[in-house]
C-alpha cells in the first residue's frame, strides 16, 4: 500500500492518500474542501482511480472534500452509518472492508468523540480519525461524544493491536505526524499507565474547552457531503459557489 | 531505519528523527529550536542514543536546535565543511557517511541554494534540505546563492537516483510531506518536462522575492548553533538565554 499524507493548516487536519502500486485504486481518508484544488492535482499527477472518499467521522472544524472528489473521480463517498448523511454513497459498520487493488482497509466502529468515529485498519497501520491523537484524543462534550465510550474504544479495539502499528491520526496541532499504538499506550497522557475509565471520564469533563468556532457550518457543509446539489459548493464562509 | 517526520509550523520546516531499530542509535536532521521541547521530549519517550544532529545547510528562516540537542544528548553537530560555523563538531564533504546503527546517510554536496548544501542520501529515500522541495526548490537569491550550481545539483546528483526514491524536503508550504524523485522529474513546474539549465535560472532570476525576515538573526543563530557558550540561547526574538 502506498500512501501520501497531507495538511490542512487551518483546521491542522491530516488527509491520507492511498493507493495500491499495481492497479493504482486509491481511496482518500478526509479530505479537505479547501484542499481539493492540491489534492485533485496529487491524484492526477499520480495517474491514481480514485474508489473512495472516506470519513473518520462528521467533522465539526472543517468541511470534507468529498462531494468534490467524487463530482471529479466519480469515486464513493462512505460514512459510518449513523451519520445522517444522505448525500453519500455507501454507509460502513463495524467489520466492513474497504477494498482497492490488493488492499483492504477494516471498518472499526469507535464511537466516544462522535457517535460516527470509524478507524481504518490496514495490516501495518490504523487511521485513527479524532478516537485517538497523538499523545491525546479527540473531545467527548458535543456531537454525541461520550467520554465513556471512547475509553472503551480506544482500549477495547485500538489498545489491542500490537505495539508496531503505527497510528496515523485525524489532526495534530503539535507538528506530530505519527505515532504507534505501543507509543500512546505507554506515553498518551490521558491513557497510559493503565489509565481507568473513570480517570479517564474525569480528565476529558474537566477540560472545559471552547465550542468550535465553526461547528454549526461545518456540520451542516459535512451532511451534504461539503456540495448542495440544489445550492453548490460550501465553503466555510458560508459562500455558496454558483 | 525508522524515522519520525516533524513540523514547525512558524517557518514550515520539517525535522526528521532517523533511527536504527535494533541499536536505537539516532540522528535528527534540520531541528528547529523552538520545537527542541518536544523533540527532547519524543528522543527520550522512544528511548533513543542520538548521535549526531545534522544541518542540510545554514538556514535563513530558522535556528537550529543543534546546539540544544548536543547539551541534552551529547550528540555530535555536523554541518558542511564550507560553513563558517566553528560551534560544530564535524564538518562534512561530498561522499561522506553518517553512521547510526546498521544504516548510512551518504552525504551529497548539492549547493545552489547556499554554498553549504548538502543532501542526505538512504537507501529507499533522500533528504534533499533546500535543495529540492516538493514542486519547487530552494530559491537562490541570497547567501552564495547560485540558480546555474542549482539546477546542477539538482539534475547531477538527484535526478540520477532511481525514480521510486523518496523526497523528503525541509519545507513545504502547502501541506505535502514527501515526494519521489520520479515525480519530481515529471511534475516540478520549474524542473520537469527537461528543463534547460538557462531556462531553470531565467525562472529563479525572475521570481524577485523578499529578503526573508528573520534572515540575519536567524543566520548568526545558526553560525552559533542556536547557543553561544558565551551568551546562552539565542532565540528568534534575539533573547538570550540566562
Amino acid at each position: 500500500m502506498q500512501m501520501r499524507q497531507l495538511f490542512d493548516r487551518d483546521s491542522s487536519t491530516y488527509s491520507y492518500l492511498l493507493w495500491d502500486k499495481q492497479n493504482l485504486e486509491a481511496v482518500m481518508i478526509d479530505p479537505v474542501l479547501e484542499q481539493s484544488e492540491r489534492d485533485i492535482r496529487l491524484i492526477e499527477e499520480l495517474g491514481l482511480v480514485l474508489r473512495y472518499s472516506l470519513e473518520t467521522h462528521i467533522h465539526a472544524d472543517h468541511i470534507t472534500g468529498g462531494g468534490l472528489l467524487r463530482e471529479r473521480f466519480n469515486c464513493h463517498v462512505a460514512v459510518h452509518g449513523n451519520a445522517q448523511v444522505p448525500c453519500a454513497d455507501v454507509w460502513l459498520k463495524q467489520g466492513d472492508h474497504v477494498l482497492f487493488g490488493d488492499n483492504a482497509l477494516k471498518v472499526l466502529y469507535t464511537p466516544g468523540h462522535t457517535d460516527t468515529d470509524i478507524c481504518y485498519l490496514a495490516a501495518d497501520r490504523v487511521f485513527t480519525g479524532d478516537t485517538l491523537l497523538i499523545r491525546g484524543s479527540g473531545r467527548t462534550d458535543f456531537q454525541s461524544g461520550d467520554a465513556g465510550k471512547a475509553f472503551d474504544s480506544i482500549t477495547g479495539q485500538l489498545f489491542v493491536l500490537p505495539d508496531r502499528i503505527r497510528v496515523y491520526p485525524a489532526h495534530d496541532y503539535n507538528g506530530m505526524t505519527t505515532s504507534t499504538i505501543g507509543e500512546e499506550k505507554r506515553h498518551n497522557p490521558r491513557l497510559g499507565n493503565n489509565q481507568t475509565r473513570e480517570g479517564y471520564m474525569r480528565i476529558m469533563s474537566d477540560m472545559d474547552l471552547d465550542k468550535p468556532q465553526k461547528i454549526d457550518l461545518a456540520v451542516a457543509g459535512n451532511q451534504r457531503c461539503g456540495i448542495s446539489a440544489a445550492e453548490g459548493l460550501v465553503n466555510q464562509a458560508g459562500v455558496i459557489r454558483e
